[in-house]
Parts: C-alpha cells; structure tokens; sequence
C-alpha cells in the first residue's frame, strides 16, 4: 500500500469511528462546538490572514486567474461571513433523531421513520478556503464525521480555519476526528477518497467542471453533486411583462458566476418582436452579450448563436436565446440542453405553469421567479454542502437534512407475526 | 459493441422514452393497466402453468435443490397470489406528485417538494417468476419504467406473466415498454446492466448473496439491497419473560429462510440459567440447532458454537447464542456481526430500549416485536420490492414510495433575488 493510501486509511477509520460516537451526541453539545468554532475564528482571525497570505503568494507563483484569486482571498469581512455561517448552523435545528413520520399497525406495532446520520462525508474542494468551515459545519451538525480535502492553493488558510474547528471540537467534549483535514497537498489522497467505501459514506464535490465530472466520473463512493447548472428562462405568451423585464434581468445578472445563473432565454413566438425585444434591449443595456438563433437576429445589439451556445454553461455576461412555438417547445428545448439543475416560467396561466412543472424533471422549477433563488439559504434550509442534480437521495439544495439517513424503530409487546 | 449489448442499449432507449412518458401518466390509468394485467394473469393462469411447466423440467434437467424447485413452481394457488398482489399495488394510493412537504420564504416564494419518478428501474432475480409481477406492478405505480431480468430457470413462466403485464399497459394506454424482460437467457446481459447509467436509475437485485455481491461489487448504477440478513435478538435483564418467549421462537422459526429470521440470540448474563434456558428449551423442541457460547453449552441441547458462527446467515432451523454483560455488550456485538438489516431487544426498561435503538444503525430496530416483521407488507407499504440496508435514499422496505425522487416546485410573483 502506498504512503498516501495508508495515510488516507488511518483517516477513514478515525473518521468511521469519530462517526459512531456523533451519531448519538447530545445535540447541545453539537452546537456549543460550532459557537466555540464560531469564537476561535474570530479570536485567530490574525492568523488566518497571515495564512491566507502564504496561500496568495502561492497561488501568484502557481499564476492563477483574478477570479481564483479573488476566490481564494480572505480579509476581516470575509473572516466574519465565514463566523456568522457557523453561528448560523449552530443555531439550526437538530436533525437527527427527528421523527419523520410514525404509524400503527393491526398488528398492535408503532413504527417510527427517525432521521439518523448517513455517516462519514467528503468533501472535495477547490480554491475557496471558507468551504472548510461551512461543509465542516453542516456535516457536524448532521452527525456526520467529514473528510475535508481542500485546494493545494487554499491549503494554509484551510489547516488554520481547520485548527479552530477542532477546538471547537474539544471545547464541547467531541471527537477531534470528528472533522479532519487532508494534511497533504497531493493530489493522490483525492484518488483515495473517491475509492475508499469502506470509510465514506458520499463525497460532495465543490469546484468547477472538471473537478466535478472528475468525481463523478471515478468515485466508487455515492456523490452529491452537480455538473453544471444550464439553467433555463421561458417566458410564456401569457407573461406579466412587469414580471419577466425583472425576472429575466436578475436570472441573468445580479451574479452570473454561480450556477443558479440563467444561461438560456426561452421566447415564446408571439412575444419577439414585443416582450422579447425589451427583455433583449433590457439584457444589452446591462452589458450582456446575447447570443440569439436566427430569428432574434434582426433585434439591436443581437450576435448570432453558434450551435455550441445551446447547453452552454457561460457562467458569465453572455446568454443564449431561442425563439419557441409554446411551452412543449420549450420543455422539448430544456430536456435537450438542460442539465436537470433549475429552470423558470414566466406565465400568469396556470395551466401552462403546471404543464412546465409536470413535464420537467430538473431538481428545481420556478415560477415568475428568478432562478438565481437556487440556493439553500434561500429556501430556509440555513445553508448548504452544495446542490445536487442526481436523482438519489438528496436534491437541490444539500442542507444539514439532506446530509441524514433514517432507521425504522418499531415498539410491539410481545408481538410475533402470523 | 456486442449484440448482447447492442439489444441492451435498444431495451434501454425504449425504457427511458417510455418513463418520460410514464412520468406524467394519469394515476387513474396506471390503476387501470395493473387491474387489467391481473385480470390477464388469471384469464391465462393455464398458459402460465403450462410454460411454468417447462421451466419446472429445465430445473430438473439442471439438478436445482428442491428448494430452488419450490421457489419456481407455479399453481393455481401462487397464481392467484399474484393476481391479489396487482390489485394491491393498484389499490394503493399513487406516490407520484404527492406533496412532501411545503413552506413559504420571506422573500414572497411558495416552495413544494414533490414527489417524482426515479425514472429507469431495473431488476435482476433469480428463479422465483412472481417477482415478474411484483416488482413490475411497483415500479409501475411509482411511475417508473422497468427492465426485468429474471433468472434462466424462469425464463418462461416470466415471459408469460410478462405478456399480461404488458397486455396491461396496453388496455390502459400507457407505453408496453414501461415493463420490458429481456428478452434473452445469456448472462451478459446481466453485465450490461450494471454499466447502463445512461439507461437505469437504480438497480434491485432480488436473490442469493452470490447474486447480491455480484451486483454491489460490479454495478455502476446504485442498488438498493441488503446482502445478508444477520439478525440479532437481544434479551435484556429486564425483558417479559412471557414475552421473550413468544418474540424468540417467532423470530427464529415462524420462517427460517427469510431474511427477517434471527439469526443470533443474545443473552443477558443474568438470565442464563432462568429465562435463557427456557428459551434455549422452547427452540431445541421446535427443532432449532443451538449453537451456543462457552458459557451456554451446560444447557441442555446446546451444541459448541464456533467462531464462524457469529455473523453467520444460517437461513434454516440454526440459531447462534451469546452471553452479553449488558447492552453495550449486546451493541457491540451487533456492531461487529450484524448486517445492519434487523435487530430486536427484549426489555421493559425504557432507557435500556432507547440505548439500544439510539446507539445501534441497523435500517429496523424492534423492541418486544419479531424480527420477522421485516417487510414492506407488515410495514403497510402494501408491498415491497426489497428490503435495504445501504444508507442513501431508500432503507428497509422498499415500497413505491421508496422507488420515488422528488423535485422543487417555487411559485413567486416576479420575485427577484436582492
């Protein structure tokens, strides 16, 4: 076995058994970890910038883009994002033990579905030191014992954030190894990871594309995940105008770097030379490219669409637009391109809404809203690990309850079967 | 690419088109197509007899165990099991759009979690052809196309109850190939199943632990299965006597070769002499084989376990038997031996019962209740498919409701995104 495999096991298995003991720790103690967490970063927020600033220097040699670096850069304001998250999580209700639904039997039987934790997680992550505070929590506060694996880049600020979470840790009487840190920068550990079952219940990938299809692609172990967020907007002969101008432009820009971005505009037919022509002209005026099939192509300030820009991920002030017949064109265009993350209708008819959300199966359909509210925080569930386009288990947002499993406890008296 | 794999792929395409549809298919007419395919299965309960018949001297030829042959064997009686069983599952009520949970934003969003199809399902099992009906009549009402790959030795009991389902679907409407067999005996397909991400969603293996392993080990799809069920029944010190007797001999004898039956007693150091001999008497005398730990091998009947014995599934009049100190000691010997399927503790102290189900992970714990209650029927899922022991998504039963994901549905009013 290599140095890092046995490296990585000796983690697994201090994970799986740090795993057993949260399982059925007190949910105070859980939360006075997180806020004791939430203390040490701030007290050693010093320290942490002076880490953040070996990881910048490093990541200048390794000459990575701005956008990487600005990812990667922490500073006081971002220091106390990253407290105020732990506090938040810390603040959260407990999961496990939640009883998800009970019932009796003619049998005389009760039977309750009670939420437990699914494990041991790990994550994968890339330049974004904050992940290791955020993921770490979650997973905690879910039970779970985690597997961080952060960015070569981001490696300093992360063991330093790290060490506050571990303090936390022993300040609530739990496990240390409850949450480790991948103490090398070599990328085999992550090849190990994917492997290694035995010890890892799922892996949450955080990064770009190729991290994710990497993960994707080789893991043995379960993966919450999603590759890219191609996010559609279909704006419905029946739309509000009022409702699309606004929509359409926030889906679009107020952040076009996260998935939940649109990268797609769906018109209806009727609509182009009206609607269509201001969501458009509302769309230029914020300096956004718009990549238009050939019949938008006569509208002010329209570039053609090449065939590659249908299904594209720009993450970016570009979109796509396509011009369609009615709403199952539009279902037809966003099953072929689309890549099950979230996409929205504009439509004060609801027959026509419930048509898009009955015959769509992306992991989230909006309605006269933006699609940029895909996030956790968003939909109340205090945070998220990530957002999940499988099918499996967790969807959407991965919060602190999509991080459990459950178990059936059923209570008879002396009951035997038939 | 192989032809074996050729018409895998076709069976594949044709299964996710017909799931597409399936998706929004009225609950009303997936009632409709499984009375009618029960109608079908009794109507033709002669063909099915006399290809049954066929399979029955192929099993002969091939020297299958008289348990094996019993497994295959159809009569009048089976067959009219698996007509009450279609009309079961089309009387429950249809999982697919049902509401999970819902809750508004601050923001002005309205969010719904909805229950969806899991989309493609495939099932591999052996020799038993009523699962042909079973897991088809599941998959179905969870809106769910399937691909069924039965075992060699059914082959022509499955075509025929195959035919019925597929008369089913066409009475009511729905795409025959929602419930497609494959069409071939060669193993490879098999093989390919496992690979067909593309195609399946999830994979059921219905059979032995050779089927099961090979399915867990080699598939690139997601399985629901258990392995084995090694359960474990623990009497306390404080258990009903009245009532350990009743729950021990049920647990043990009622059927042996299921994967409800226990499969390991635990006694509780103090009762060894009293209650514990008189359970181990109870078995002895309904013909159990005890195996029995140093400390119990004074009792009458008992004959030296070995260490092979613990973590065994014996599936026949064979039981295990161990003396714990307590409950932890109890715990820790499930923890090592178990397989997370089922375990029952027998006690009337209710501290003892909450340790026992808060520190032990098995999908089904039961307290004063029979082991063999272990199963979607008893549960009131109205049927099941399988039982699971792997943590994600689907655990213990898995009922139509298990076979089910979910989506988010969000209504706002041009809502934005600050």
């Amino acid at each position: 076995m290599s140095e890092i495999a046995e490296l990585m096991r000796a983690i697994g298995l201090r994970a799986r058994e740090a795993a057993t003991e949260l399982a059925s720790a007190p949910p105070e103690a859980k939360r006075k970890a997180l806020e004791s967490a939430a203390d040490a970063v701030w007290a050693r927020r010093g320290r942490i910038i002076e880490a953040n600033g070996r990881d910048l220097d490093y990541g200048r040699e390794k000459g990575l883009s701005p956008a990487m670096m600005d990812r990667l850069m922490l500073d006081e304001g971002r220091i106390a994002a990253i407290v105020e998250g732990l506090r938040a999580v810390a603040a959260q209700d407990d999961p496990v033990g939640q009883v998800i639904a009970e019932w009796d039997r003619p049998t005389g039987l009760h039977i309750r579905r009670v939420r437990t934790p699914l494990g041991v997680v790990g994550v994968i992550y890339e330049s974004r030191p904050n992940v290791t505070a955020d993921a770490g929590a979650l997973c905690l506060k879910a039970g779970n014992a985690v597997i961080l694996r952060g960015g070569s880049e981001s490696f300093h600020s992360s063991t330093e954030i790290h060490a506050c979470l571990a303090e936390g840790l022993r300040t609530a009487g739990l496990p240390e190894d409850a949450v480790q840190l991948v103490p090398t920068r070599d990328r085999a550990a992550v090849g190990e990871m994917l492997r290694m079952v035995e010890f890892i219940d799922v892996i949450v990938p955080r990064g770009g594309k190729g991290l994710v299809g990497l993960v994707q692609s080789e893991a043995r172990v379960p993966v919450f995940a999603h590759l890219e967020g191609i996010c559609h907007v279909y704006v419905d002969k029946a739309a509000d105008p009022e409702k699309a101008r606004a929509v359409v432009l926030n889906a679009k820009t107020r952040r076009t770097g996260i998935c939940g971005a649109a990268e797609c505009l769906l018109i209806h037919r009727d609509l182009v030379d009206g609607l269509g022509a201001q969501l458009i002209a509302d769309l230029v005026a914020a300096g956004v490219e718009v990549r238009g099939a050939e019949e938008l192509q006569h509208l002010p300030g329209v570039i053609p669409a090449g065939a590659e820009d249908f299904g594209q991920e720009f993450l970016d002030r570009i979109i796509a637009a396509q011009v369609v017949a009615d709403v199952d064109e539009a279902i037809a265009h966003i099953r072929r391109f689309g890549s099950s993350h979230t996409e929205a209708i504009l439509t004060e008819d609801d027959a026509t809404a419930d048509r898009f959300f009955a015959r769509l199966d992306s992991a989230i359909l909006m309605r006269n809203a933006s699609t940029q509210f895909a996030d956790g925080g968003e939909f109340g569930m205090g945070g998220e690990i990530g957002i999940a386009t499988g099918k499996m288990h967790a969807r959407g947002p991965v919060g602190a309850e999509q991080l459990t499993s459950f178990k059936y406890l059923v209570t008879g008296n002396g009951t035997v079967r038939a």
